[in-house]
């Protein structure tokens, strides 16, 4: 079954203008139809759910010929249009990628289920039953850059929480996402979670991008997974409540009564081992009392990984390698074989210096001293802080929340990385036995 | 010592373009001191917190004098312009409110204290401790109408939970609100508080307002405390994170199976005992197979307690003091006594009604079948949701969870009766002992 398509209030024109107009009704429907989907997913049970991601994996597997080719139609006109080769690397789906994709839906399937969990509960002095349970936000609206996985893997983790995805990627994707919502929604008819659980917003213009912003009350949350741009965007034009993730500027504080092994293998893990992600270090502190000691050996150790070190002059003076830092160093998320470097004079220099720079994403101390470390965390403002241990720590998987939704730099709701409870919400559950509110009841006629 | 002013960047004149530009200024430097003295007072401990809380009250029974000659000022004010009685009683204090604001700050120093607690916490299988801990939020923003007692409670209710308040009332209660912000500031001067983590907003104009909802980044969340209309306007324009209090239009209904003694008793309960809050009922709900048992004695009783009924067709048969309800009475929030009534042909017709017109708050059902308890329970997108209990026990005081914020409706980051620890976050701290992330981890040199 193909994907029905929402009708159109008027019938579609090539001007910028009607496509506004078309694509306000539409963006509408199309969330309607997911609210509609949603109430009937809320009551589905996890094996039903997780029958759903089986078979979504399985067909899109089976359908691998079809969205091949429709993947090879965008990256033929996104090559025409001379997109760069890093667009064009994004945009690419090769077999062996979408088998990754079905893996993660089968993943997932196996995890346990986040819906219908007793957060908290108790029983109230009267007698009145009290459960806070888990239940899903509803509506989820995904937008994103021009990464066909994203449409897979979001619907995935939308259905596994018991919630409908309206996907909105980029036009440069749109016949590689069409074909394979195509395939997750043919896989949906046979099961018990609703077809209208998964759709594309219609409409490839900015137009359908700000009406999904505006569907405040049909859209629960939208999840904005990109660059810094498309973040802030969403940020700041939305009406509908939206879950961040941020940039990562980490530091590493080298402490004075740092154990110097420990802190030089945990900087190049932090460093080097995975340099293109939020929770890779970017900044290195060294107290004045260890750098001769440290500085040396970890400026070459850096040197011999590959790592540009962008020093203050004090750093410089350890190593001719060592390149000048400038102010806009400090706050940089490099993503790269690049780390900047400072000596500071104490823990409370170091303190004020991630105030300053640092993005609230990871911080990690390398000390001996219990007070120097319960300092560090108690002063950070962060989302995480790691004694003695890698800021590569901060993530879903390792610290046993599952598949992760990415890492909240935001304080409400979720904050530090995100396992699926972040897709949902809670319902309290009160039961009684004809209790009421005492004082001034009213008495039975 | 009284509250020293920010500075103004510019001279203050009378014109209101003038008082645009300055109080952009100051609103900001402000929300700069606020800050500031939200990263001393994130590393208090609950101590020191529960003693500022108690030098403030303290401080606001000795100084009653000048804060009710302040607000004399006011409500002579308000008088002279006209305004409505609903006004002047809001804005008036009396010796008596002023003990209780004092009273209430003194009662949250007996609370426990939400910051530090470990929310959650386990060891990984390679031994890295991982502990997530309840933090304050930072800076809190709370944007109140012409009620001088939210000064108070809105304050201590910050202190207690670690932020900085920046309070912006109404400019009707400007003489009043600046008196008690100045008697807790000179309270605070003696603690281990800094006095900026309890301000009053500069400006009364509108544009103050927009410029505190514009500062993302400085404040962190936005509360809105007062009507609809504040609510919607704050939630719509505010680049700040919101945390939003709702419409209660909470629904009681009478199933089938109901023991209609307990329906009886709850229904009362639920619509009369306080019909001014958001958690009272308004309206019912009642399946046609037991509406001829119970309509007649709850329609004599409802009318014996003053509430007027605006019900269906069949509804008015029972009963000749019900009038008729028009298709608004569904969606109402009367406050008032007054309580929309239907007779349904199902429990899916309730639940169904219920997602039509109910507003997310709570809603209760009265029966004795268990899956019908279960059906309602699962069906219903909503805050709360009782099963043979008052729609009244939606309230964070019945539910155990101390003093309460509201009741938010929102599904993110707080939903249902939000106690102190909707004023917080978490934050991940990871302890390790040079623990690394495996794969690739860079060798030693």
């Amino acid at each position: 079954m193909a994907a029905p398509e929402p009708t159109l209030t008027t019938p579609p024109t090539t001007t910028a203008a009607s496509e506004a107009i078309s694509t306000t009704a539409t963006v509408r429907d199309a969330a309607l139809a997911a609210r509609g989907s949603a109430t009937r997913l809320s009551t589905t049970t996890g094996a039903e759910r997780d029958a759903a991601l089986t078979a979504i994996a399985r067909r899109l597997t089976a359908s691998s010929g079809r969205i091949l080719a429709a993947n090879r139609q965008d990256v033929a006109a996104a090559r025409e249009a001379g997109r760069s080769t890093t667009v064009l690397d994004r945009l690419t789906v090769t077999e062996q990628q979408l088998e990754a994709l079905a893996g993660t839906a089968r993943a997932l399937a196996a995890e346990a289920d986040p819906v219908g969990e007793v957060a908290s509960g108790s029983v109230m002095p009267n007698g009145l039953e009290v459960r806070r349970i888990r239940v899903p936000l509803g509506v989820v609206g995904v937008i994103y850059e021009g990464r066909p996985n994203v449409t897979v893997d979001a619907a995935a983790l939308c259905l596994k929480s018991g919630n409908a995805a309206l996907l909105r990627g980029s036009s440069t994707a749109r016949h590689t996402n069409a074909a394979l919502v195509d395939v997750m929604r043919e896989a949906l008819a046979d099961t018990a979670v609703p077809v209208d659980a998964v759709q594309l917003v219609p409409g490839t213009t900015h137009a359908s991008v700000h009406q999904l912003m505006s569907l405040r009350g049909l859209v629960d949350v939208l999840v904005p997974r990109g660059g810094h741009d498309l973040i802030q965007t969403t940020v700041r034009d939305s009406m509908v409540p939206v879950i961040e993730t941020g940039v990562g500027n980490c530091h590493v504080y080298v402490d004075e009564h740092a154990d110097l092994d420990k802190a030089l293998a945990i900087l190049l893990n932090a460093k080097a081992q995975r340099p293109s992600v939020c929770n890779a270090t970017e900044s290195l502190l060294v107290h004045e009392r260890v750098a001769p000691a440290f500085l040396p050996r970890a400026l070459t150790a850096l040197a011999g990984h590959g790592v540009t070190v962008h020093g203050d002059e004090r750093v410089r003076s350890f190593h001719p390698a060592v390149v000048p830092a400038t102010e806009e160093d400090w706050g940089r998320e490099y993503l790269s074989l690049d780390l900047a470097a400072a000596v500071v004079g104490s823990l409370e220099s170091a303190i004020d210096h991630i105030r300053r720079y640092g993005s609230g994403h990871t911080e990690a101390i390398v000390t001996d001293s219990q007070s120097a470390a319960r300092r560090f965390v108690a002063a950070l403002d962060t989302a995480v802080v790691a004694v003695n241990a890698s800021t590569r720590f901060a993530d879903g998987g390792e610290l046993g929340l599952g598949t992760e939704l990415g890492i909240s730099t935001q304080k409400l709701h979720a904050r530090g990385p995100m396992g699926l409870t972040a897709l949902t919400t809670t319902k309290y559950v009160l039961v009684g036995d004809g209790h009421i509110r005492g004082g001034a009841a009213a008495p039975l006629p």
